[in-house]
Protein backbone atom coordinates (compact mmCIF):
# COMPACT_ATOMS: atom_id res chain seq x y z
CA UNK A 1 0.00 0.00 0.00
CA UNK A 2 1.32 3.43 -0.77
CA UNK A 3 2.05 5.85 2.14
CA UNK A 4 2.60 9.11 1.62
CA UNK A 5 5.93 10.04 4.29
CA UNK A 6 6.21 13.90 5.18
CA UNK A 7 9.71 14.96 6.66
CA UNK A 8 10.35 17.70 8.56
CA UNK A 9 14.33 18.06 7.67
CA UNK A 10 17.16 21.00 8.92
CA UNK A 11 19.81 21.24 6.93
CA UNK A 12 23.19 23.78 6.41
CA UNK A 13 23.21 24.32 2.73
CA UNK A 14 27.08 25.27 2.96
CA UNK A 15 27.84 22.19 1.19
CA UNK A 16 24.93 21.58 -0.73
CA UNK A 17 24.30 23.42 -4.03
CA UNK A 18 20.96 24.07 -3.31
CA UNK A 19 17.68 21.76 -2.62
CA UNK A 20 17.02 20.93 -6.31
CA UNK A 21 18.63 17.33 -7.83
CA UNK A 22 21.17 18.29 -10.46
CA UNK A 23 23.38 16.04 -12.01
CA UNK A 24 26.89 15.36 -10.53
CA UNK A 25 26.42 18.33 -7.81
CA UNK A 26 25.50 17.18 -4.34
CA UNK A 27 22.01 18.55 -3.28
CA UNK A 28 19.38 18.22 -0.75
CA UNK A 29 17.05 16.47 -2.52
CA UNK A 30 19.22 14.20 -4.52
CA UNK A 31 21.03 13.05 -0.78
CA UNK A 32 17.63 12.55 0.41
CA UNK A 33 16.36 10.42 -2.50
CA UNK A 34 19.51 8.66 -2.75
CA UNK A 35 19.80 7.64 0.93
CA UNK A 36 15.88 6.40 1.16
CA UNK A 37 16.31 4.43 -2.03
CA UNK A 38 19.40 2.71 -0.34
CA UNK A 39 17.54 2.33 2.74
CA UNK A 40 14.32 0.76 1.36
CA UNK A 41 16.19 -1.02 -1.60
CA UNK A 42 13.55 0.58 -3.94
CA UNK A 43 13.95 3.99 -6.56
CA UNK A 44 11.79 6.99 -4.86
CA UNK A 45 11.00 10.72 -5.34
CA UNK A 46 11.55 13.24 -2.52
CA UNK A 47 9.13 16.37 -3.40
CA UNK A 48 9.96 19.20 -1.81
CA UNK A 49 8.17 22.28 -0.55
CA UNK A 50 10.10 25.01 -3.07
CA UNK A 51 13.95 25.59 -3.83
CA UNK A 52 16.99 26.90 -1.83
CA UNK A 53 19.47 27.99 -3.36
CA UNK A 54 23.34 26.79 -2.77
CA UNK A 55 24.49 28.20 0.63
CA UNK A 56 20.72 28.88 2.45
CA UNK A 57 19.89 27.02 5.33
CA UNK A 58 16.58 25.44 6.58
CA UNK A 59 15.52 24.87 9.97
CA UNK A 60 12.51 23.35 9.14
CA UNK A 61 11.88 22.01 5.05
CA UNK A 62 9.01 20.59 4.51
CA UNK A 63 9.37 17.33 1.74
CA UNK A 64 7.63 14.19 1.13
CA UNK A 65 8.40 10.56 0.28
CA UNK A 66 5.76 7.88 -1.39
CA UNK A 67 7.04 4.50 -0.14
CA UNK A 68 5.14 0.85 -0.17
CA UNK A 69 6.97 -0.82 3.02
CA UNK A 70 4.98 -1.05 6.31
CA UNK A 71 8.07 0.18 8.01
CA UNK A 72 7.81 2.18 11.43
CA UNK A 73 7.83 5.76 11.32
CA UNK A 74 10.19 6.34 14.17
CA UNK A 75 12.66 2.81 12.06
CA UNK A 76 12.06 5.37 8.97
CA UNK A 77 13.13 8.37 10.62
CA UNK A 78 16.15 6.66 12.44
CA UNK A 79 17.56 4.37 9.88
CA UNK A 80 17.41 7.32 7.27
CA UNK A 81 19.21 9.69 10.04
CA UNK A 82 22.16 7.43 9.79
CA UNK A 83 22.68 7.31 6.37
CA UNK A 84 22.27 10.91 5.96
CA UNK A 85 25.31 13.32 6.13
CA UNK A 86 26.16 15.04 9.01
CA UNK A 87 24.90 18.39 8.03
CA UNK A 88 21.49 17.00 7.14
CA UNK A 89 18.61 15.79 9.44
CA UNK A 90 15.16 14.76 8.82
CA UNK A 91 13.46 16.26 12.63
CA UNK A 92 10.10 14.55 12.36
CA UNK A 93 8.07 12.47 10.72
CA UNK A 94 4.50 12.28 9.60
CA UNK A 95 2.49 10.11 7.59
CA UNK A 96 -0.45 12.50 5.45
CA UNK A 97 -2.78 12.11 2.76
CA UNK A 98 -1.42 10.69 -0.97
CA UNK A 99 -2.62 13.85 -2.43
CA UNK A 100 -0.84 16.64 0.00
CA UNK A 101 1.82 17.86 -1.54
CA UNK A 102 4.67 20.24 -0.20
CA UNK A 103 5.00 23.12 -2.29
CA UNK A 104 1.14 22.84 -3.84
CA UNK A 105 -0.73 22.53 -0.50
CA UNK A 106 1.48 24.98 1.39
CA UNK A 107 -0.61 28.58 2.10
CA UNK A 108 2.41 30.39 4.48
CA UNK A 109 6.05 30.25 4.09
CA UNK A 110 8.73 32.01 6.55
CA UNK A 111 11.63 32.94 6.14
CA UNK A 112 14.64 34.08 8.36
CA UNK A 113 17.84 36.63 8.23
CA UNK A 114 20.43 36.84 10.49
CA UNK A 115 23.02 39.88 10.32
CA UNK A 116 25.53 40.43 11.96
CA UNK A 117 26.29 43.67 13.13
CA UNK A 118 29.54 43.35 15.10
CA UNK A 119 32.67 45.88 14.09
CA UNK A 120 34.40 42.74 13.18
CA UNK A 121 33.09 39.74 11.37
CA UNK A 122 32.89 36.50 12.85
CA UNK A 123 35.08 33.56 11.60
CA UNK A 124 33.10 31.10 13.33
CA UNK A 125 30.19 31.99 12.69
CA UNK A 126 30.53 32.95 8.57
CA UNK A 127 28.15 30.47 6.99
CA UNK A 128 25.47 31.23 9.34
CA UNK A 129 25.25 35.01 9.41
CA UNK A 130 26.05 37.75 7.12
CA UNK A 131 27.82 40.69 8.40
CA UNK A 132 27.15 44.11 7.53
CA UNK A 133 28.78 47.02 8.52
CA UNK A 134 27.20 49.87 6.88
CA UNK A 135 25.26 51.96 9.21
CA UNK A 136 21.60 50.79 9.89
CA UNK A 137 18.65 52.58 11.25
CA UNK A 138 16.44 49.98 13.41
CA UNK A 139 13.42 52.14 13.45
CA UNK A 140 12.92 53.14 9.61
CA UNK A 141 13.81 49.21 8.99
CA UNK A 142 10.56 48.64 11.23
CA UNK A 143 8.79 51.08 9.56
CA UNK A 144 9.99 50.86 6.23
CA UNK A 145 9.54 46.94 5.99
CA UNK A 146 5.64 47.94 6.77
CA UNK A 147 5.12 49.24 3.35
CA UNK A 148 5.52 45.60 1.82
CA UNK A 149 3.20 44.23 3.96
CA UNK A 150 -0.12 42.94 2.09
CA UNK A 151 -0.69 42.02 -1.44
CA UNK A 152 2.30 43.87 -4.15
CA UNK A 153 3.70 43.10 -7.30
CA UNK A 154 6.92 42.06 -6.37
CA UNK A 155 8.60 42.20 -9.92
CA UNK A 156 11.25 44.75 -8.30
CA UNK A 157 12.24 42.43 -5.92
CA UNK A 158 12.69 39.21 -8.42
CA UNK A 159 16.03 38.55 -9.83
CA UNK A 160 16.07 38.54 -13.15
CA UNK A 161 17.22 34.77 -13.29
CA UNK A 162 13.58 33.54 -13.10
CA UNK A 163 11.01 31.89 -15.38
CA UNK A 164 7.82 33.38 -12.95
CA UNK A 165 4.88 35.14 -14.99
CA UNK A 166 2.69 36.08 -12.09
CA UNK A 167 4.64 38.42 -9.53
CA UNK A 168 1.77 38.68 -6.91
CA UNK A 169 2.47 37.66 -3.65
CA UNK A 170 1.37 38.46 -0.29
CA UNK A 171 2.98 39.06 2.66
CA UNK A 172 1.34 38.50 6.20
CA UNK A 173 4.04 40.12 8.19
CA UNK A 174 7.78 41.67 8.36
CA UNK A 175 9.54 41.38 11.66
CA UNK A 176 13.03 43.18 12.47
CA UNK A 177 14.92 42.79 15.91
CA UNK A 178 17.88 43.63 17.46
CA UNK A 179 18.89 40.52 19.41
CA UNK A 180 22.59 41.14 21.00
CA UNK A 181 25.12 41.61 17.71
CA UNK A 182 22.47 40.45 15.40
CA UNK A 183 19.53 41.85 13.39
CA UNK A 184 17.12 39.05 12.46
CA UNK A 185 14.15 39.16 10.06
CA UNK A 186 11.55 37.37 10.06
CA UNK A 187 9.17 37.37 6.94
CA UNK A 188 5.96 35.54 6.32
CA UNK A 189 4.17 34.91 2.88
CA UNK A 190 2.20 33.22 0.77
CA UNK A 191 5.09 32.35 -1.46
CA UNK A 192 8.16 34.27 -2.59
CA UNK A 193 10.10 34.86 -5.54
CA UNK A 194 13.62 34.40 -6.72
CA UNK A 195 15.71 35.91 -3.99
CA UNK A 196 12.66 37.86 -3.05
CA UNK A 197 13.94 37.67 0.48
CA UNK A 198 17.22 38.59 0.44
CA UNK A 199 16.29 41.76 -1.73
CA UNK A 200 13.99 43.02 1.03
CA UNK A 201 16.51 42.79 3.49
CA UNK A 202 19.15 44.41 1.47
CA UNK A 203 16.25 47.01 0.52
CA UNK A 204 15.50 47.43 4.39
CA UNK A 205 19.21 47.62 5.51
CA UNK A 206 20.07 50.49 2.76
CA UNK A 207 16.98 51.87 3.33
CA UNK A 208 18.90 55.35 4.47
CA UNK A 209 19.84 55.25 1.05
CA UNK A 210 17.19 53.66 -1.01
CA UNK A 211 14.02 55.77 0.60
CA UNK A 212 10.96 54.34 1.36
CA UNK A 213 9.30 56.41 -1.23
CA UNK A 214 11.29 54.52 -4.11
CA UNK A 215 10.28 51.21 -2.26
CA UNK A 216 6.51 52.70 -3.32
CA UNK A 217 7.64 53.29 -6.64
CA UNK A 218 9.31 49.94 -7.16
CA UNK A 219 6.16 48.24 -6.31
CA UNK A 220 3.94 50.19 -8.67
CA UNK A 221 6.88 49.83 -11.44
CA UNK A 222 8.95 46.92 -11.19
CA UNK A 223 12.36 48.42 -11.09
CA UNK A 224 14.91 46.67 -9.56
CA UNK A 225 17.21 49.68 -9.74
CA UNK A 226 15.61 51.58 -7.42
CA UNK A 227 16.02 49.00 -4.30
CA UNK A 228 19.49 47.73 -1.75
CA UNK A 229 21.66 45.06 -2.16
CA UNK A 230 21.00 41.45 -3.09
CA UNK A 231 22.05 40.02 0.19
CA UNK A 232 24.57 36.61 0.10
CA UNK A 233 22.73 33.27 0.85
CA UNK A 234 24.47 32.63 4.28
CA UNK A 235 22.13 34.14 6.73
CA UNK A 236 19.05 33.08 4.77
CA UNK A 237 16.90 30.36 6.35
CA UNK A 238 13.52 28.72 5.32
CA UNK A 239 12.10 28.76 8.88
CA UNK A 240 8.82 27.66 8.54
CA UNK A 241 6.47 26.38 6.21
CA UNK A 242 2.75 26.34 6.92
CA UNK A 243 -0.19 24.12 5.55
CA UNK A 244 -3.65 25.50 7.30
CA UNK B 1 63.20 48.80 13.64
CA UNK B 2 61.88 45.46 14.15
CA UNK B 3 58.41 45.28 15.93
CA UNK B 4 56.57 42.05 17.56
CA UNK B 5 52.96 41.86 16.83
CA UNK B 6 50.28 40.51 19.09
CA UNK B 7 47.27 39.12 16.99
CA UNK B 8 44.26 37.53 18.87
CA UNK B 9 42.63 35.70 16.47
CA UNK B 10 39.25 33.58 15.51
CA UNK B 11 38.54 30.39 13.56
CA UNK B 12 36.57 28.16 12.37
CA UNK B 13 38.76 24.66 12.59
CA UNK B 14 36.24 22.83 10.16
CA UNK B 15 38.17 23.56 6.56
CA UNK B 16 41.90 23.67 8.36
CA UNK B 17 44.39 20.86 9.25
CA UNK B 18 44.56 22.36 12.65
CA UNK B 19 47.23 25.82 13.53
CA UNK B 20 50.54 24.21 12.88
CA UNK B 21 52.05 24.63 9.15
CA UNK B 22 52.19 21.35 7.05
CA UNK B 23 53.02 20.95 3.65
CA UNK B 24 50.21 21.38 1.05
CA UNK B 25 48.28 21.93 4.04
CA UNK B 26 45.73 23.79 4.86
CA UNK B 27 46.71 25.39 8.24
CA UNK B 28 45.91 28.58 9.65
CA UNK B 29 49.18 29.13 10.56
CA UNK B 30 50.39 28.74 7.04
CA UNK B 31 47.67 31.05 5.80
CA UNK B 32 48.66 34.01 8.36
CA UNK B 33 52.15 33.83 7.27
CA UNK B 34 51.55 33.68 3.26
CA UNK B 35 48.62 36.84 4.12
CA UNK B 36 51.16 38.94 5.90
CA UNK B 37 53.94 38.18 4.00
CA UNK B 38 51.79 38.97 0.83
CA UNK B 39 50.48 42.28 2.32
CA UNK B 40 53.81 43.74 4.23
CA UNK B 41 55.72 41.58 0.85
CA UNK B 42 58.09 40.50 2.93
CA UNK B 43 58.47 36.70 4.21
CA UNK B 44 57.80 36.58 8.02
CA UNK B 45 57.09 33.75 10.58
CA UNK B 46 54.33 33.30 12.72
CA UNK B 47 54.51 32.11 16.70
CA UNK B 48 51.58 30.32 17.85
CA UNK B 49 49.92 29.93 21.51
CA UNK B 50 50.33 26.24 20.62
CA UNK B 51 48.76 23.35 18.35
CA UNK B 52 45.23 22.74 17.83
CA UNK B 53 44.00 19.61 16.38
CA UNK B 54 42.26 19.86 12.80
CA UNK B 55 38.14 20.76 13.33
CA UNK B 56 38.98 22.39 16.84
CA UNK B 57 38.52 26.20 16.64
CA UNK B 58 39.36 29.13 18.55
CA UNK B 59 37.60 32.17 19.99
CA UNK B 60 40.63 34.23 20.96
CA UNK B 61 44.04 32.04 19.80
CA UNK B 62 47.19 34.63 20.47
CA UNK B 63 49.66 34.58 17.53
CA UNK B 64 52.61 36.97 17.35
CA UNK B 65 54.22 38.33 14.31
CA UNK B 66 57.94 40.41 14.07
CA UNK B 67 57.57 43.24 11.37
CA UNK B 68 59.73 45.49 10.33
CA UNK B 69 57.25 47.92 9.29
CA UNK B 70 56.14 51.23 10.36
CA UNK B 71 52.46 49.83 9.61
CA UNK B 72 49.87 51.68 11.74
CA UNK B 73 48.26 48.43 14.06
CA UNK B 74 44.69 49.33 12.59
CA UNK B 75 45.78 49.49 9.06
CA UNK B 76 47.65 46.34 9.90
CA UNK B 77 44.31 44.39 11.39
CA UNK B 78 42.17 45.86 8.82
CA UNK B 79 44.20 45.02 5.55
CA UNK B 80 45.06 41.59 6.49
CA UNK B 81 41.24 40.56 7.36
CA UNK B 82 40.50 41.75 3.97
CA UNK B 83 43.05 39.15 2.75
CA UNK B 84 41.76 36.10 4.97
CA UNK B 85 39.23 33.83 4.60
CA UNK B 86 36.20 34.09 5.61
CA UNK B 87 37.18 31.31 8.60
CA UNK B 88 39.54 33.17 10.06
CA UNK B 89 39.74 36.95 10.96
CA UNK B 90 42.52 39.01 13.29
CA UNK B 91 40.24 40.99 15.97
CA UNK B 92 42.62 42.69 17.83
CA UNK B 93 46.38 43.70 17.46
CA UNK B 94 48.46 45.44 19.61
CA UNK B 95 52.67 45.77 20.16
CA UNK B 96 54.38 43.65 22.51
CA UNK B 97 58.11 43.49 23.62
CA UNK B 98 60.21 41.39 21.57
CA UNK B 99 60.43 38.92 23.83
CA UNK B 100 57.31 37.93 24.58
CA UNK B 101 56.48 34.51 23.06
CA UNK B 102 52.55 33.42 22.65
CA UNK B 103 53.37 30.00 23.90
CA UNK B 104 56.44 30.31 26.52
CA UNK B 105 54.97 33.22 28.34
CA UNK B 106 51.59 32.11 28.59
CA UNK B 107 50.30 31.54 32.20
CA UNK B 108 46.84 30.20 31.84
CA UNK B 109 44.92 28.66 28.72
CA UNK B 110 40.64 28.08 28.93
CA UNK B 111 38.96 25.74 26.83
CA UNK B 112 35.67 25.58 26.38
CA UNK B 113 33.61 22.01 24.58
CA UNK B 114 29.96 21.99 23.46
CA UNK B 115 27.90 19.06 23.60
CA UNK B 116 24.25 19.46 22.28
CA UNK B 117 21.77 16.73 24.13
CA UNK B 118 18.67 17.58 22.42
CA UNK B 119 17.12 14.21 20.75
CA UNK B 120 18.18 14.72 17.04
CA UNK B 121 21.05 15.88 16.17
CA UNK B 122 21.68 19.43 14.69
CA UNK B 123 22.43 19.79 11.06
CA UNK B 124 23.01 23.58 10.85
CA UNK B 125 25.11 23.18 14.02
CA UNK B 126 26.80 20.42 13.19
CA UNK B 127 30.45 21.77 12.87
CA UNK B 128 30.15 23.89 15.96
CA UNK B 129 28.85 21.34 18.69
CA UNK B 130 29.05 17.73 19.64
CA UNK B 131 25.93 15.54 19.51
CA UNK B 132 25.54 13.23 22.68
CA UNK B 133 23.29 10.77 23.17
CA UNK B 134 24.25 8.77 26.40
CA UNK B 135 22.28 9.40 29.43
CA UNK B 136 24.30 12.76 31.69
CA UNK B 137 24.68 12.90 35.50
CA UNK B 138 24.82 16.76 35.60
CA UNK B 139 25.29 17.09 39.79
CA UNK B 140 27.97 13.56 39.19
CA UNK B 141 30.00 15.29 36.17
CA UNK B 142 30.16 18.57 38.54
CA UNK B 143 31.66 16.94 41.39
CA UNK B 144 34.01 14.27 39.61
CA UNK B 145 35.33 17.41 37.51
CA UNK B 146 36.49 18.60 40.90
CA UNK B 147 38.87 15.46 41.42
CA UNK B 148 41.09 16.85 38.18
CA UNK B 149 41.78 20.31 39.95
CA UNK B 150 45.11 20.88 41.07
CA UNK B 151 48.49 19.33 39.84
CA UNK B 152 47.98 15.72 39.08
CA UNK B 153 50.66 13.45 36.63
CA UNK B 154 47.37 13.89 33.15
CA UNK B 155 49.20 10.98 31.48
CA UNK B 156 46.21 8.57 31.47
CA UNK B 157 44.30 12.22 29.76
CA UNK B 158 46.63 12.13 26.80
CA UNK B 159 46.56 10.89 23.68
CA UNK B 160 49.41 7.76 23.01
CA UNK B 161 50.82 10.20 20.08
CA UNK B 162 53.03 12.41 21.44
CA UNK B 163 56.58 13.49 22.23
CA UNK B 164 55.97 15.03 25.59
CA UNK B 165 57.90 13.18 28.59
CA UNK B 166 56.22 15.53 32.00
CA UNK B 167 52.99 14.77 31.71
CA UNK B 168 52.25 17.16 34.86
CA UNK B 169 49.94 19.74 34.70
CA UNK B 170 47.73 22.22 36.88
CA UNK B 171 43.83 22.35 36.30
CA UNK B 172 42.40 25.72 37.88
CA UNK B 173 38.96 25.35 37.22
CA UNK B 174 36.57 23.22 35.36
CA UNK B 175 33.16 24.25 35.36
CA UNK B 176 30.05 22.33 33.54
CA UNK B 177 27.31 24.17 32.67
CA UNK B 178 23.56 23.35 30.82
CA UNK B 179 22.64 25.85 28.85
CA UNK B 180 19.71 25.06 27.24
CA UNK B 181 19.59 22.23 25.35
CA UNK B 182 23.83 22.64 25.53
CA UNK B 183 26.01 21.41 27.89
CA UNK B 184 29.13 23.57 28.37
CA UNK B 185 32.89 22.69 29.63
CA UNK B 186 34.89 25.06 30.56
CA UNK B 187 38.91 23.73 31.49
CA UNK B 188 41.35 26.18 32.57
CA UNK B 189 44.94 24.77 32.97
CA UNK B 190 48.24 26.53 32.87
CA UNK B 191 49.35 24.00 30.13
CA UNK B 192 47.09 20.88 28.07
CA UNK B 193 48.30 17.58 26.59
CA UNK B 194 47.46 16.27 23.19
CA UNK B 195 43.54 15.46 23.71
CA UNK B 196 43.45 15.92 27.06
CA UNK B 197 40.34 18.27 26.89
CA UNK B 198 38.86 16.16 24.72
CA UNK B 199 39.10 12.86 27.20
CA UNK B 200 38.47 14.93 29.97
CA UNK B 201 35.40 15.80 28.69
CA UNK B 202 34.39 12.01 27.68
CA UNK B 203 35.76 11.08 30.46
CA UNK B 204 32.79 13.45 32.60
CA UNK B 205 29.82 12.63 30.23
CA UNK B 206 30.72 8.80 30.89
CA UNK B 207 31.08 9.41 34.76
CA UNK B 208 28.33 6.47 35.64
CA UNK B 209 30.58 4.08 33.63
CA UNK B 210 33.83 5.25 34.33
CA UNK B 211 33.62 6.00 38.26
CA UNK B 212 35.22 8.39 40.66
CA UNK B 213 37.35 5.99 42.06
CA UNK B 214 38.74 5.06 38.37
CA UNK B 215 39.83 8.85 37.64
CA UNK B 216 41.74 8.63 40.75
CA UNK B 217 43.29 5.26 39.87
CA UNK B 218 44.20 6.82 36.33
CA UNK B 219 45.74 9.79 37.59
CA UNK B 220 48.00 7.90 39.39
CA UNK B 221 48.66 4.94 37.31
CA UNK B 222 48.58 6.80 34.09
CA UNK B 223 46.32 4.21 32.33
CA UNK B 224 43.89 5.53 29.82
CA UNK B 225 41.73 2.35 29.42
CA UNK B 226 40.05 3.27 32.63
CA UNK B 227 38.89 6.74 31.34
CA UNK B 228 36.17 7.62 28.61
CA UNK B 229 36.39 8.37 25.32
CA UNK B 230 37.94 11.07 23.46
CA UNK B 231 35.70 13.00 21.84
CA UNK B 232 35.59 14.30 18.40
CA UNK B 233 37.37 18.35 17.48
CA UNK B 234 34.21 19.93 16.86
CA UNK B 235 32.54 21.22 20.17
CA UNK B 236 36.12 22.13 21.20
CA UNK B 237 37.30 26.05 21.40
CA UNK B 238 40.58 27.48 22.44
CA UNK B 239 38.43 30.33 24.39
CA UNK B 240 41.13 32.22 26.26
CA UNK B 241 45.37 32.53 26.98
CA UNK B 242 46.42 34.74 29.90
CA UNK B 243 49.75 36.11 30.48
CA UNK B 244 49.49 37.82 33.39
Amino acid sequence: MKRNIMMIIEYSGTNFFGWQKQTGKRTVQGELEEKISKMLNASCKVEGCGRTDRGVHAKNYVATVVIERNIPLTNFKNALNKLLSDDVVVKKVKEVPLDFHPRFSAKRKTYEYIVDVSKTRSAINHNLVTHWTEQVDMERMVKAGQILVGEHNFKAFCSSHTNVTDFNRTIYEISVKKVGKFIKFEITGNGFLYNMVRIIVGTLLQIDKVKEENIVKALKSGDRSLLGKTMPPNGLYLKKVEYV
